[in-house]
């Protein structure tokens, strides 16, 4: 059997713990294992195409990125080239990518990736390729698992920070506002804003109604409490719309420059009289050192997916429901993104410790 | 609704953390909620129960211990009173308890413990004790819930601790063998050995072979990797039986002085003549600021367990069934404690990486 | 004796520490202790003085912030208060303080605040008040100490952040700009970019040509180093001044929005053609929990303070000058705030190593 | 130029972080740089000196241990071999060892080790080796330099362990004595008691009266503070000598089981009846990844020790003279180890703070 590896998309603490284990639960049963560099950019005519070997895994379990690096253009579906005009043009290059790991005599491929990596997975599956996924999200957000390697380490980071702007907080009688990753789903600003305990949280699954935070901060000021602690995930949004809301009252600004958070900052500032301030955690909450429900989650991902291939349980990837790791269907996982859910135990439970969701 | 919170046994990261959000969830109900000092001391004569509000539990969330302690005495089933000679004897204080708890206009009572401090809940229950129980363990051995708070802040510990000695191993040709909670169950030993990339893994429910461990310990030197790490569960024992090896190899000492970590040390080091080391965790897992993980966990407890009250589930006890909060007879939990699954893909997963159980 | 202790400026990890070592110290003396709320301002009409006692600093000596809390309207010197018509107009309420402090009885006074609080210390003993200062500054710019407090919990939190971002530079090929804190001096940047093993350095004390800078980048990619790492103090110019360059390179774009960090990775991208991109880390050097280095700093600070007093140095703060604390005129402090100096064997050492200074 | 490094004695975190900084400060210099490995042991037959470039210290800084590992059997003034007998015999290797370093074309050699390494050098530069020293010692021990790389990483993991044992002990009423590293100087338990809060301090520079030490104890418990934490050096002895009394109080036990700290948690329980615990931290505070100011000062002294080769200070060994790093004869270091100064401002700041040393 000679497998492949690839990781793609966004960085994501444990993808070094998903190969090692991967690597060496394949290198015991005999197989010889191949590392493909860059997402699938290694098999379309870069020509990166590494051994990995017991060797070449030492010591990279707690090490953060991964080793096999990874690319916003290698997707072999869309993979961008410069146009006879100049700009890039989209062009499907599967059956190359297909025909290339056949050359090499690729047996298998484990694709660990979010929901872009997936999805090419699951079409290369469709087309042939022998493939098993190894879901990778910072957000949370691929559905058909617990959780995923990464997000608990994220959530870490920003728990670690939101302790840190408490202390300031409450002593210089401020409002901070804390942007933590979540295009669309809030779950590690819903985790750590109540780990945390954040006084308010906004996500993109329950918009926000501006006074309402107001009204939260200044409730707080009544009774004494003169700081208070906004978590927001980069993608919260006020009720009546994404667009719209935050442009028109800040008319000459983008969210791009500055972002939610700012935004947020200035209207809590302007509306309470308090001075507010903002914080945009961002790669901070992709890199470092997993924690060590991470590094295990991984390890567990990394052997199941070898015994995934093993079992020849082509198209489908591994998932936890805890206690136990399983395989499901990646069409399956697509169908159905993962959001955290307004009615859950967690989000009530925030609810009923106080914390607000502006709605 | 006069409440009363209650934690017994030992110590574990998220007590506070748990305190903290029944405390706020109560209060926000409008209830009045009291803390019982010291496991159940504080009913017993020793008249220790205090008002808890929101002033109590502010602050606290991120900090070990229990503000309400707790005690080794406070059993009321048997507690130890000193007898007509002097030496202690153990009475039977129930009912004195519960009288004491109606003296006082308590309604219900929270209970956050371990098994002992459950099987009291359990009987105070049966005697007409209006109860809700919240599972406490730091070995992770209470069955029914995928786990409890304070393991993953325990196991996080000892990861950091194997990462630690790990480059002092490898930069010394050395075999370190560093020892863990867990009298009946693995898991603290299982998961931090294969997060933190130990080479043998050694817990109660696996009986090892001392030939074994030391062939591993040679293979890897045959190999060029002159170091190895040994975790050790302090329940682990070798095949054969738990009390009579260790004494018989290690004649004229008692397990007692130095502990299976040390004495394993020795037996390696003379059997392999490598260079081999002992490190106790000990109380190190039992402390400090809960991780993320047991902060929400820890809060989603404290709250379910108000909800609990208020749904009059008396008798049961808050369960983690990922990624749901459930309640469960705290008489069926107590029927079967958990342990480490042999066949459970955890353990398939480190024999796969090449780790081995001694076995 | 009856003495007051006051917090004034920006937050720093370990203000706390001190508060606590001083209350201590002098409580075992048999003194009094006051504790002056908001800087200044708990002396200034707001009536906020509170006794410090035992209990007080209980388990206060690893938290951020400050039980006295601090505030940015406290200078007695320059005291803003709505003027006629309605803005803010400042006024010297020095002696209104003073008269306050003998109301009190107050014998003493420790200050502990950065140089805009020294400076007020100094004023207010020159007018007859006993004042003895403790030197606080994140960025370490105050002279006459090796270091003080806060500074060491602020690097290490850089650091932190630099490992996390090297672990996705790597992954992805990108250059990352981080910011710190430093308006004029670099001791941030510096310590964290060299102990972080990071790429370029940009400190005010030392203006950048960004040509330099992005041909270090370049070079790194020739030798297959496909990303890097760019430290930034946040009062680091271009050569031929801070006010016109950034604004003239980047027109319709104010720093205020983004930051330098955003501008240099904006300009590194346009003129390297790689992804840049930015993080500002703001007030998470501020907060969080003092290092070992720091919390005995603090203490050392605070008890040495109290020694101060009881000698009578009344003008003087106290100062490491390694390994021992003394005590220095604080208008000799003031003469010259403290700057990297760039022949020194820190910037050498960096040099030596290849980093870059943009020079 | 051909430089060789190494590496001698116990761990310390930094060493890796010295070796990189050393290894670029001299190819930059146009400088070919080999590494001997295990201390000296490589120039003794072993024949393993390897080449060091800059691939070979790619991203090593801050991680622990060191790749050019370290050996007990190394001494080339006592080197052990077999003798005629079979027991190890030692003898002198030097002059072997420089005619290998010759033979190999080495111009000059940095020896970076603890006091032993260090007489090793200062031995070799006498018989016309080029030697330039770095000092090692994760006890602080070194006289000449206000502190080496290494220490404050140990300290700093001190502190996290009192940090933790602290909530527990507050939580059960219960006394925990915590044993450091520190056989003659009591750095480590010195500057992690007054950082981390301990009650009790006892080092090699102050013998203690163990009645003094339960007095506190009781004094603590008098005011309502039932618990108390104890921090001491392994070398810390009673009045009246370092042999005896242990021993006569606690017959048929040698210190080799359990240690100072659990003899001490014995004496403790059975003079003041109040539950008491040790634990022994060991090699923790030789492993893992350098601190900040390790990272820094090890990064500073690699490079200084390079610049001490280009201006030939043969038999001078770098120091930090704060602020600045200087170079100082070896032999005047040998002369006189560093002790904890009992009239310290350090030790005065912990009396002043409460804390008892036991005298």
């Amino acid at each position: 059997m000679r497998l492949a590896l690839s990781t793609g998309g966004g960085d994501a603490p444990g993808l070094n713990a998903v190969i090692r284990a991967a690597v060496l639960a394949a290198v015991n049963r005999g197989w010889e294992v191949l590392g493909i560099k860059r997402g699938f950019a290694g098999l379309l005519g870069e020509d990166d195409v590494v051994p990995l070997t017991r060797e070449s895994v030492r010591g990279i379990g707690h090490l953060g990125g991964t080793i096999l690096r990874t690319s916003n253009r290698g997707n072999p579906l869309h993979y961008l080239r410069p146009g006879p005009d100049g700009s890039p043009v989209a062009v499907d290059r599967s059956d190359e990518l297909i025909a290339n790991a056949r050359a090499l005599g690729i047996d298998a491929v484990i694709s660990i990736g979010g929901d872009g990596s997936l999805a090419i997975a699951q079409r290369l599956h469709e087309k042939g390729l022998r493939v098993i996924g190894v879901p990778k999200t910072i957000d949370n957000d691929v559905s058909g698992t617990i959780t995923t390697f990464g997000f608990d380490t994220a959530v870490n980071t920003a728990i670690e920070a939101v302790d840190k702007l408490h202390t300031t907080a409450e002593s210089h009688d401020r409002v901070f506002v804390m942007e933590v990753m979540g295009r669309d789903a809030g779950f590690i600003a819903l985790h750590s804003g109540l780990a945390g305990s954040a006084d308010v949280i906004l996500i993109p699954e329950i918009p926000y109604d501006i006074d309402r935070v107001c009204e939260k901060v200044r409730a707080r000021d009544r009774v004494g409490r003169s700081f208070s602690i906004v978590v927001v995930a980069e993608g919260a949004f006020p009720v009546g719309g994404r667009a719209s809301t935050l442009g028109a009252s800040l008319p000459g600004e983008t969210i791009r420059l500055g972002g939610i958070a700012e935004a947020l900052a200035r209207q809590i500032e302007q509306r309470t009289g308090k001075e507010a301030r903002s914080l945009v955690l961002g790669h901070l909450q992709r890199g470092g050192m997993p924690t060590g429900y991470d590094r295990l989650l991984s390890a567990r991902f990394g052997a199941a997916a070898v015994r995934a291939v093993a079992e020849e349980r082509w198209g489908h990837m591994v998932a936890l429901q805890s206690p136990r790791i399983v395989t499901i269907p990646i069409a399956d996982v697509l169908a159905s993104p993962k959001r955290v859910d307004p009615q859950s135990d967690t989000v009530l439970t925030a609810r009923e410790m106080g914390i607000s969701f502006g709605d």
